[in-house]
């Protein structure tokens, strides 16, 4: 497939196929020959800052309601770029906000939204430096979008990155997966579906600070859009290398496989907010799960693969029945907006 | 008045009052303790490069229609942020870019607005070096909506800034003002107006270089959402000195004038997109004038006003007829979505 479709679909934003052809074709295409990477969660800039090297990122934050258990479009909008910073071993250091407001939007929840923004930001100790607001016309905003450009700073001489990844290395997840996505579906009304699940969405600084300095640390990344599997197939897409899962390995919260089970969802492709998948040397697997054991957000952690085994370039999963199946590159849209 | 509106209205996003309330009462308020500055266009890192000092800032795109002579979204999107770092004494260097794009959105559209961007990218040297795209659904956006962010770099040690500012300074203008706005306008069909009239959407790197090593340079700003006379009540109501201008020295150019004479609008409030005011010290006046009309897009600079004369925080124009007025804060909404 080659951008035949002529219209924008839900599908171009869903983080699977569609979204990677739509940047691929039009923005990189465009961008190329700039420090763009589009398989990269944050960039270096080339300025030599006496704290280490500069890293950049952006994201932009649409999720529908605005406010689901465990969260709002304010803090997520402060975890969901600091966590892009953090997965590229930086720590995070200022944000740009930009706030698309409708008109007819509630002034009092406005206010609600950025003061929880303002309160992820002051927990991290980030500051947002610039900020800039536009009203939308009524009918032709979703209440509000936030933007943020992130820029962090890491050490000079972290490698970190698919590159590294080597036949043989472990994967690691920090938690359980699925539960952001699942909770924003629970919060919007028409599934008529309750639960006390929260979102995982948070910082994930602390689960990449524990792994940073680890010798055999190869790669991180937090699976939002299109989830863990959307991640897993990135690596096998990019190193050619197969990467053989375990199902019985890999937590998810027991409300989470309930209503995936109802629902028709497959966990492994919704979004998380608050978790980060790690690749490491196979020596230093047990040492990464400990130090993440240790930490309360890490607690579930677990070692749920490793890399070879499948076919180069596809991911396989180990049912708990004994059997084999393939995690494809997402196409459909599970999940609209959850980001 | 203190937020009293209850709701977010189009006069939130115009750039007067109501927006500077908003930003101030909500924005600002709970993201006070940081090193956002809402009266500058960019605020220096702390970082010591050895370029120079690092200067940040950010603006978000949502002029309607997408295409307009002599500029589109894509093209605004780098001269929008590119200028507000260019006017804070630095030179662009990187940029951060979010697309919000509404499903159904015309993906050839999409590719020739990004072509645009990247364009203007190009030929300012600049590069887009993060980037993050979102899908909306249908009815939730307004075909596209972009956000830039910027990161420049400025000789260390350049003061610019409305606390330099001096009674006895001189206020230039590098061109006529207000043909953004009305080129926007009368690309909008419903107005039933055609003209020839194109945007002065432009980069004004050219213009900002031209001053920066004049020792009695005080400020600059590009007069964007609010246009020259938000600029001026800016700097009235800063600095709590008075802004005399004369109004047969401001250029505006013939079709602008027309048309805000049919439509009701005064000039002065209308968005420029390729404009710089400069507030000088009287001595540098003629200097800085020389400067900017030996540039193609300075031909037309004007010194048109200087700093005291009237009320202490007001601004007055003197007329051809010999009277003077006041320009107000904005408050109502004269053009909306014009940047």
């Amino acid at each position: 497939m080659t951008m035949q479709d002529t219209l924008i679909s839900l599908a171009h934003g869903n983080g699977g196929r569609y979204m990677r052809e739509l940047i691929e074709q039009v923005f990189a295409r465009h961008l190329r020959g700039s420090v763009l990477d589009t398989t990269a969660d944050a960039v270096a800039l080339p300025w030599d800052s006496a704290e280490g090297e500069l890293v950049f990122t952006t994201d932009g934050f649409t999720v529908q309601p605005l406010e689901f258990p465990g969260g709002n479009i304010g803090s997520l909008a402060v975890h969901g770029t600091t966590n892009d910073l953090a997965v590229a071993g930086a720590v995070p250091r200022y944000l740009s906000l930009n706030a698309f407001i409708e008109e007819g939007f509630d002034i009092a929840t406005l206010d609600r939204l950025i003061a929880s923004l303002a309160s992820a930001a002051a927990e991290l100790e980030v500051q947002v430096a610039a900020g800039d607001t536009k009203v939308l016309p009524r009918g032709t905003g979703g209440g509000l979008y936030l933007a943020t450009t992130g820029i962090g700073v890491r050490p000079r001489g972290l490698s970190l990155g698919m590159q590294n990844i080597l036949e043989g290395d472990a994967v690691l997840v920090s938690g359980p997966v699925g539960a952001h996505g699942i909770a924003v579906l629970l919060a919007r009304e028409q599934f008529g579906l309750r639960g006390d699940l929260l979102s995982d969405a948070a910082s994930v600084l602390p689960l990449t600070l524990a792994l940073r300095d680890l010798p055999g640390l190869h790669f991180m990344r937090d699976p939002t859009r299109g989830g863990l599997a959307t991640v897993m197939h990135e690596i096998a897409h990019t190193t050619r290398v197969g990467v053989s899962l375990v199902e019985e390995a890999i937590p998810v919260q027991d409300p989470v496989r309930s209503v995936c089970e109802m629902l028709g969802y497959d966990p492994y492709y919704l979004a998380c907010e608050g978790r980060v998948v790690a690749v490491v040397a196979a020596d230093c697997a047990a040492t990464a799960l400990t130090r993440w054991q240790a930490l309360p957000s890490g607690r579930a952690a677990a070692i749920i693969g490793h890399m070879g085994g499948a076919q180069p370039g596809r991911v396989t999963v180990a049912t708990a029945l004994g059997g084999e199946r393939y995690l494809e590159e997402l196409e459909d849209d599970p999940l609209p907006r959850i980001c």
